[in-house]
């Protein structure tokens, strides 16, 4: 990558009313990470050291979601007077020098970094402008990019376009890279003398050629130009997000049986040779090693699975759930904040919360880890190759140790010494004939 | 809307042999409706006060299935003689006087009363007959629209077109909206001199021509005139269905992180800001208030949700759960007729049914509301602010005091007053070294 | 179909290294099964007696894996020198004399019968040689199928076809139907003297066309030819096979609400009249009657369901479930290897497993059959008409016997005679006030 500096112009100033959301449109999520947040990351990924955010709307909201990243700056725009007004509202950043400015928009998660370097590279290479443009077969609506000798003279809206000029597919996707020595001077010759009393990013194209600087469109795809307004299109952004993941993770050995069916964060890792059955969910932080099976139906989130280990189906992995190698959690299981050890077994509708599992211990089904009283949570440790019986309930906090034996049905308040057997359960009482008689005395009483 | 009055006559009489059903195949399904219904309401809605349904095969099934409309009577066609013939069969209705009667099929779920309403503003505006078309690319197999100068001329069907006619893109969908005064007259002046020996109502177009009544075509998607014949089709109106009524949800305010695998009923009402992960299935009767979250992997049915509840991962809410305002319904649990109130809790694997849960109340993992004694069916009434430890069986019919407190892993049989701790547990017995001792002897029986 | 005699020659001697795995890439599954076999089954239906794999890399794995079909011998193709070269490490097999010889590929496992059929009949009509060939808009990448008069001239690669033979859309499938007798000595002719020093399959049509043998194509879908190299092709083959599945299903009279959502197994047997609601998930293994329902959110492998049975949503039916007829498995249920008979129920969060239930016995929410000591497992005989209360652990070895009662919240660990009311759970105490003390106690505490 070059070694140009390079801020970047982050525009989220915009109501998106459409949204019908008390939240600021910005922080609606792709893949569980605010769609603004995306647009950053990929300014970074092509090599912006510097972010500038433009903010208005929910303007405090937004500081606060996008904060946390070193190199951010963000700048209030009170009153809304176009694109290029709203880049201006971070002039001190500008000014400050650099290399290459990008203007770029909050609302196209999808922009993709590998489109944004070739746009610095036309700088690199001499140019004061480069424009990112998409090709479509159905332009309508869309500023056309006009070239000629591959300068781009001009950005014609299209009700200003001729016959001839309509016909062009080539279209303005709003972003730009200008030469961050020149992006000051052109940005503050931007005029508002047009319909709306704006001032249009898109009008320092004219500027440029009219001080013969070199401007030049690099063509990516739709996708990176793809804002979103509604969320029927945050959806659509969605769709495409995960479509490109799980084709990455197929071609880097990751079984999808039915990958339209499963939904990955932004952040999570799976090993090669891993299957993943239809129908799973993966929201953020979750680390799955290679050699694993994500039986269908499980929803994973927070969770560490490591090397052989089976979860699901109808499985549920909280925040926490660490599985060690070849463990296996089940059907109708929830684990949190629990590290179950290699080769243990939670095969049945159970709870295991709070908690340590240790390695091949058996937990059976229906077992419940009683981890809060109402007021705290506490602890349960189980030990290894313990054996809890069905139907038991462990009230925390409590240890079972090494080899230890639980009765099924049982309900263990005590510390269960290591290979000690307990119960906690009443002896059967068999009443003959009983449930005939109280049959019999139903149906009389109905007569 | 217009004021003149209007009978649809809703053809519903066909067998529907390639269903492969018992069932009438007017009473298959869409979005949890049958089919002829959803037709009979596009009727009502596009203004049709009277609705007159010419049933044949499944007569009985079919009248009872719709029977509940006001406004609507059923005329058996006896005989199976085409179209015209079919329209006939409601010949006592037709002949009462409208001003406009609509020709509409009981499986052509999708028809939009917009498109009904076009057809008739046509017979307002003069027309004797107008016919609803729609355009394809793929004509193959349709009777093709010709039109001149604005009027209909004929409608032909395919095998009788000349290669030019054959070109034309524009087909007829079956539906009609026929001058109410001309109705009756039209109709019977089709005959069945052609190779079927049947009546066709497409001939009612030659014949207004020919007595030079002015005819139109107007045009409506493609949809509007997807008539069902096998389940596969059934399966593509209801992939229809569900595509719409996603992204009005969309547009209205509720996120749907993976739109393409959420189901709704055709009843389904959700408010803005709520959240709706992947995998979420809406049968019928559902109504939830804005700002919840309905997680993954969750089926509705019969359920209301308050503002801010929580419903899921992996929960079924059954017809009568009615949960209250942030209230929260967790993973492996079911709740059915049963009063959630505000910030109460229900977090893991429990059955909850014929109950109340109070507001605030904490119900422990694994609890269960044995409401059913193999007879009837019991309350369990559960106070404000009452925590129910872990694995405790409640047996119905039980009032669990405000602010009572059930140890965990009990079964209570007896009323627990207000602010009462109160279980029903054995006692945990441990034996030391048991465990070991156990595992020994197998280990040498197995020598 | 012809009486010829006929020998399937399937290359499957790849290494498939972009599919990232240990295991050999036709050992990748489809519906269930893996790739190669469906290749072997379609060899088959084609009315191949005998087939001969060529396998090199992962060869024990793959033969291990194809063994059980009889009429299948293997060949071992150690240097890997192209197609021809590889078809001839079945020269053993070819010399024994058939009047047909397919040549096949282990990796393309949506090959259909028919198309082999076709291909078949005409050499039954004289051709020596018939290609299997694919039309697509976009060929760009494929070996063109240059024809004549109904006589294919020549395979020609796409880096060697003219600025005209570049246009055609008619593309070689790799796929061939040989003349039996005239199968080894065409192999045989094939030369090296190509850039790659490889001998090539499709070298025969110019060696056939020299010796004035009649070579056909024949046309067949895309996918009979889609060639399976890494994970996401092999989704995409998985996508098309279920695609298939579903329609058959929906056209033999199965409701699919949503068939996207369902997936089958190669083995799959469903009734006509059953629904299937959305979201199922059938491994392998299930035979469903007709009029059975399969709610959504539910997982079924080796599962048997009886006609106007119910399950899901949200169950799990593994290996061995059979279900009688009108049983109920609901929600948050997991049976296996257990026969529950005619009108059972088990309505939700119960496990039962290696178990009867009888016919009308009604297991209570939370019921678990506890089957596992740690070291074996053991049966539970439910009898007709029993009633097991909820939350009920039933320590197996154990019999329940007719018409039994069970107390909710019992653990039962004797057998309970017929018609004899059993519990076996400790009596409640109640502390009144206590619950107030407590929390008051905490109040203070965190003063």
């Amino acid at each position: 990558m070059t070694s140009r500096t390079c801020l970047s112009i982050i525009l989220a100033a915009g109501e998106g009313t459409r949204m019908k959301s008390a939240k600021s449109k910005l922080l609606h999520e792709i893949a569980g990470l605010p769609m603004v947040i995306h647009v950053m990351r990929a300014a970074q990924a092509a090599g912006a050291g510097d972010l500038a955010l433009v903010i208005g709307h929910g303007a405090d909201e937004v500081r606060a979601a996008t904060s946390s990243g070193g190199g951010t700056e963000s700048f209030v725009q009170a009153e809304r007077l176009g694109t290029a007004h709203a880049a201006l509202a971070a002039r001190e950043a500008i000014a400050r020098g650099y290399d290459d400015v990008l203007v770029m928009f909050g609302d196209t998660p999808l922009i993709d970094p590998a489109a944004l370097i070739v746009a610095r590279d036309k700088l690199a290479n001499g140019a004061a402008v480069a424009v990112l443009g998409f090709r479509t077969p159905n332009p309508t609506g869309y500023g056309r990019l006009l070239e000629k000798d591959g300068a781009l003279l001009a950005i014609r809206e299209e009700k200003d376009c001729s016959e001839e000029e309509r016909k062009v597919t080539f279209c303005n996707s709003g972003l730009m890279a200008i030469d961050g020595k020149l992006a000051l001077s052109l940005l503050e010759a931007v005029r508002n003398n047009n319909a709306k009393g704006e001032y249009y990013l898109t009008d320092i194209v004219g500027i440029a050629n009219e001080r013969d600087l070199k401007v030049v469109a690099t063509e990516a795809s739709y996708e990176n130009a793809l804002g979103i307004n509604n969320r029927a299109e945050l959806a659509e952004a969605e769709a495409i997000w995960q479509k490109r993941k799980r084709r990455e993770m197929m071609l880097s050995g990751v079984t999808l049986i039915a990958p339209e069916t499963v939904f990955f964060s932004h952040d999570t890792e799976i090993g090669a040779e891993t299957v993943v059955e239809p129908n799973v969910y993966f929201a953020t932080g979750v680390k799955i090693a290679g050699n694993a099976t994500i039986h269908a139906f499980s929803q994973l989130e927070g969770a560490t699975v490591a090397s052989g280990a089976s979860v699901g189906p109808f499985a549920r992995l909280r925040p926490g759930a660490d599985l060690g190698e070849k463990s296996k959690v089940g059907n109708f299981c929830e684990v949190k904040k629990a590290k179950i050890e290699a080769g243990a077994k939670i095969n049945h509708l159970s709870y295991i919360g709070d908690a340590r599992v240790g390695a091949k211990a058996n937990i059976g089904a229906g077992t419940i880890t009683c981890n809060y009283d109402g007021y705290s949570k506490f602890f349960t440790d189980i030990g290894e190759g313990a054996f809890v019986g069905s139907n038991s309930a462990l009230v925390a906090p409590i240890r079972i140790g090494n080899g230890a034996y639980i009765a099924s049905g049982s309900v263990i308040t005590e510390e269960v010494p290591d290979d000690a057997l307990a119960f906690g359960r009443a002896r059967q009482k068999t009443l003959p004939e009983r449930a005939r008689q109280l049959r019999e005395r139903r149906a009389s009483a109905k007569k």
